[in-house]
């Protein structure tokens, strides 16, 4: 399969419309109300946080979800409308109502997001007074704005698009994400709207979300805490015109591949970009006992505050992943236990390499670094993305609502 | 029962004698070897790491306490002899039968710790050259001394002890202890040497160390990691004249108490002296369904990264405290959900209250924090203290080994 990579964001598929504007909700007029539109009804498929104090409009879209279509999305940065009790579902459906009607859509196809601040009501009334320019504002090239009016610490927007042939068919797939903080697995705190053009049934849909997001979005970990309101959303509106996609069609491993492809890439970014970040850390796990011991092994190496901080002060201090993959609780094999660190192995095993701690600090010096683990346990393997821990993280999140 | 505060740390208890030398290990001629000694052979009992890649040291400890004899603990700091494969079980042998040999006995009755960088060949000519030293400075005050050779990135060293009454005879218990990274239950990455002159059978012994770590060390978390070397020991050589205190004696009731409130000064020791620490944080839950679920709400509040640079900041963003809670996977009544902070309500039957921000940024403005929680889903309870995280720590990890 060839998989292009082209500009236009979440609007790079066919029919789809966005828009960013600045509702007041954030300081300094910046962009926080985000709306994304598809000229047609689109099939919808999704995933939610499992965060048992979900935010109001994440009780809003598991509504939608489970029927399974939508038109639009609306969504606000500067405020989590998360713990705000009853007043709070009635400002998700206010809001979500608000903007069906200013589309002319039945309120059943409005998805709605909030993301910031939780435990403050919803102004509410800003984003009604917004809606009508976010409305006014959709056009194909709105996903940068979009992209920009979801971000709360993010320092930079998130946007991605690929191309691809479905049966001589092209077909687009596209999105917008945002992290940068409470990144964490089950799921990573963030937005991710995607849209597409393909046709495809929501089953089949459903199914390529679900394997997307595990191998992304659920793959990623800036600080272990996960979100009130986490979302990722798929918009497939059919315009591509290909004959829709369904279970054993070939067509469907390919948009799979391709769903997974950009959900990577966005969620990358989402590392990338973690707070105070400046090393992207892959920890690849093989030899493990099975797909989900792999995982397991390779959270907690990614979630320790000890290799973080390693990674931070280009410090070849390995001892402190052997101790992360032990405490992990993953089964492994400690006489055949391997490490190495930017393909310098360190222990093999079971035994410590001599190595140049020269060589070992330079590979730490890559803003890329890769930890490779064989546990000696099997033949699975899995990989998580994660970030450094520096000051800077301290000091964002010591000084968030204040 | 009246439990009084001693000075004498581990050296209290009648019979026990320690000393800390400077054997070459760290830099800067600082204290790095430790040895504590019982006059006589003591039941011995204790909890180790349950890291799968657990030191050598930890290795020759498990042996030992399954006999439940010891009369003496070896223990260095500035290397941990973890990850150091066959040469590391040579070297933790080697080292405890040096020290057995220079105090004449048995080497089964020699307990051996090491603490510090993981991965490197533990420097064992240094400890054999050091091992007379710390035997001729062995006193009865030699516990200060036994309290500095065990530090690694604290900042002070912790010892208490306590003295209380088992029918008419005076007991003691004291112990050091250490930190102050990688702490986190089950258990505390730490060491823990607690002596006490009470007379205690080897199954009453083992019961009342589960018990008090349970409610001590395994209740503090500073960074979520588990190390390769963490052992509480406890010797008790019965000088203290009393009957063998064994299950069913109103004694043991008593002792199990105070062994308790020793373990928890050290363990609150420990977490005050957290890596870069300004606050200790208490998270108190209570309403939850079982202590299990109680104990699981409150550790994921005390993990999480957002809350704890919450306290950092002094900023009364308390919405972080819920979606913790709501992500540790504890049963919880969302309607019901109730949450303070330094004794001022921010969330009640799942609304939030208006409070004065002030006053919060006061309440946070204590170097001790409370944060009490109310699941609504029963009547248990539970607590875990922890640290708030500050740039100190980025900047003491991130420059560990170089």
């Amino acid at each position: 399969m060839k998989l292009k990579s082209i500009p236009g964001g979440v609007t790079a598929a066919k029919g789809f419309r966005a828009s960013g504007v600045a509702a007041g909700i954030k300081v300094r007029g910046k962009r926080d109300l985000a709306l994304i539109y598809s000229q047609s009804p689109a099939v919808a498929a999704g995933m939610l946080t499992t965060n048992q104090l979900a935010a109001a409009p994440i009780r809003c879209c598991k509504t939608i979800f489970k029927r399974g279509k939508a038109q639009a999305i609306i969504a606000n940065s500067g405020n989590a409308n998360a713990c705000t009790g009853i007043q709070g579902m009635i400002d998700a459906q206010g809001m979500a109502q608000a903007a069906a009607k200013a589309l002319s859509l039945d309120p059943r196809m409005m998805l709605v997001a909030s993301t910031g601040v939780i435990g403050r009501p919803l102004p509410i009334r800003k984003i009604l007074e917004g809606i009508p320019s976010a409305v006014t504002h959709l056009n194909a090239h709105g996903s940068h704005a979009a992209a920009e009016a979801i971000m709360t610490t993010d320092l930079v927007p998130k946007e991605y698009a690929v191309e691809f042939s479905v049966e001589g068919a092209p077909v687009r797939i596209g999105g917008i994400a945002k992290g940068s903080g409470m990144i964490h697995p089950t799921m990573a705190t963030m937005f991710a709207f995607l849209t597409t053009d393909a046709a495809i049934t929501l089953p089949s849909l459903r199914v390529a979300v679900k394997q997307a997001v595990a191998h992304s979005f659920n793959s990623i970990t800036v600080d272990g805490d996960m979100s009130t309101n986490d979302i990722v959303a798929v918009l497939a509106n059919g315009r591509a015109g290909n004959k829709a996609l369904q279970a054993g069609d070939a067509g469907l491993g390919a948009f799979v591949r391709a769903l997974t492809h950009v959900c990577e890439h966005l969620a990358k970014m989402i590392v990338k970009d973690g707070e105070g970040a400046t090393h992207l850390i892959t920890v690849d796990v093989r030899g493990a006992h099975s797909a989900h011991e792999a995982r397991k092994a390779a959270r907690g190496v990614a979630g320790s505050l000890l290799v973080k901080t390693m990674v931070t002060g280009r410090d070849p201090n390995w001892g402190r992943v052997a101790a992360a993959i032990g405490a992990s609780g993953a089964h492994l094999n400690p006489g055949k236990l391997t490490i190495s660190l930017g393909g310098i192995t360190v222990f093999q095993h079971g035994q410590p390499v001599r190595f140049n701690p020269l060589h070992l600090k330079r590979v730490l010096d890559h803003p890329e670094t890769l930890i490779s683990i064989h546990l000696g346990a099997g033949a699975s393997q899995g990989h998580v993305w994660t970030c450094n821990l520096t000051e800077g993280y301290i000091h964002i999140n010591a000084k968030y609502t204040t």
